[in-house]
């Protein structure tokens, strides 16, 4: 039988709140069996492009990395959020190791190829170096990772968080029975967005049509649950959505998420 | 016989000239058996602090790291230069996986005792987590330390660059018969200042007072002469001081430091 291995994916706004994102560590630290951290970077880029004077370049409502604006994500993401996550979690006794896609040659990816929109440095992902990561969790190190990629050939790219906790569940499916967890400032999926109570436990590929075409599923749940299905479609055992007590052992409700 | 390591340390003005550092970054690579790489930060992180409307605080002449500093450090340190180093190593076939002192619990230091200045967050090194590394070194990894070190208890903390490849050529020399390696723009020590031909090749306890007499060792380099001693009397094999052409199997000078 696989061992177990847990990806948790944390969202911006928890990085943003010091005393949330400390407890979320703290129950990532208690999860037993091989685990990776995946990070966005919160709202501290924007602040840091504002503070350094960089303009946000939009082009059809969409951002660009330009230049400039990735050197600010490299040195929010993997410099000032990953090492103080890092650091805390060495504090809860678990042997983080902070990683970009670059370290370890962990995840290779291209530019997104332009079409209607050149997006700039933004890396569409190739694949997970799942030998050098098993290597790393076999060592006993818990890799966290923020969302950075790389070309091999020097380049490295900004890449959608969502996106790199589902590619790394992928690349690791072969070796473990992977879950991988979404963990937002909402308890799951909601029938009703303005009701936290109105949890949709279990979701499959039937009831994903159904919700789909209720409209319970839009704006930006879509492409969170687009990951969802395409890891699955994957290999990885099962996905969950939902806020930091899902990592808790209570009987608090969350999304389940299978084919 | 215990196997060779190569803790090479590169100084701020190579990083801030990216042809000079991606020739250093290929000799580098092309170093045969376990290795590691530690870099300071250049120019880079006070440009940005100024960019960002931080001022430098200094205290007597002395440089004192603030919060903002820190910050700016980490995300210097830890992420622009730390990040594209490592994907520039990815792609000359070195196996990088960029470091601070935090990730894999690597240097622990504690804030430097205030005594006439409160240097703010500075830290003295206590100790390198060889086991850790040398997990890292033996799966293949080639570790690639800016100066930041941790507690343990969740800070972070600005280190000296040069102290940091001397601790951990010290906590790695039980592992491994290891050479420190000091590169630098000047070609060693230099009996002359103005004379790039005047590299002393060879120097042991006793002619280091020789030349502490002459006053041929003085200001910035009597710091690092300090670490290169304390890492000799530390079990360290032998430490090397000079420019990047003393990584090319060549015959150019360099300066060779022994007991």
């Amino acid at each position: 039988m696989k061992p177990q291995l847990s990806i948790i994916k944390i969202g911006g706004n928890i990085i943003e709140n010091p005393t949330q994102l400390s407890h979320l560590l703290e129950l990532f630290s208690n999860i037993e069996g091989s685990k990776i951290l995946v990070h966005g970077g919160g709202k501290k880029a924007t602040e840091t492009s504002k503070r350094l004077g960089i303009e946000s370049k939009m082009v059809n409502g969409r951002r660009i990395t330009d230049t400039e604006s990735l050197d600010v994500a490299i040195m929010v993401y993997a410099g000032l959020v990953n090492k103080k996550i890092v650091a805390e979690l060495q504090s809860k006794n678990t042997n983080a190791i902070g990683m970009s896609g670059a370290d370890a040659n962990a995840i290779r990816a291209h530019k997104r190829p332009v079409k209607e929109i050149d997006f700039g440095w933004v890396g569409d992902v190739d694949g997970v170096h799942s030998e050098n990561l098993w290597k790393l969790l076999q060592a006993g190190f818990t890799p966290v990772f923020c969302a950075l990629t790389h070309d091999g050939a020097g380049q490295l790219f900004n890449t959608n968080a969502d996106t790199i906790a589902a590619e790394l569940a992928i690349g690791m499916a072969s070796h473990f029975k992977t879950t991988l967890y979404y963990c937002f400032e909402k308890r799951g999926v909601l029938l009703s967005i303005e009701d936290e109570n109105s949890v949709v436990e279990h979701i499959d590929s039937s009831s994903y049509k159904e919700l789909l075409d209720q409209g319970v599923i839009a704006d930006g749940m879509l492409p969170k649950m687009h990951n969802c299905f395409h890891a699955l479609q994957n290999k990885v055992h099962e996905v969950r959505i939902g806020n930091s007590s899902m990592l808790e052992k209570t009987d608090s409700k969350f999304t389940t998420i299978t084919l």
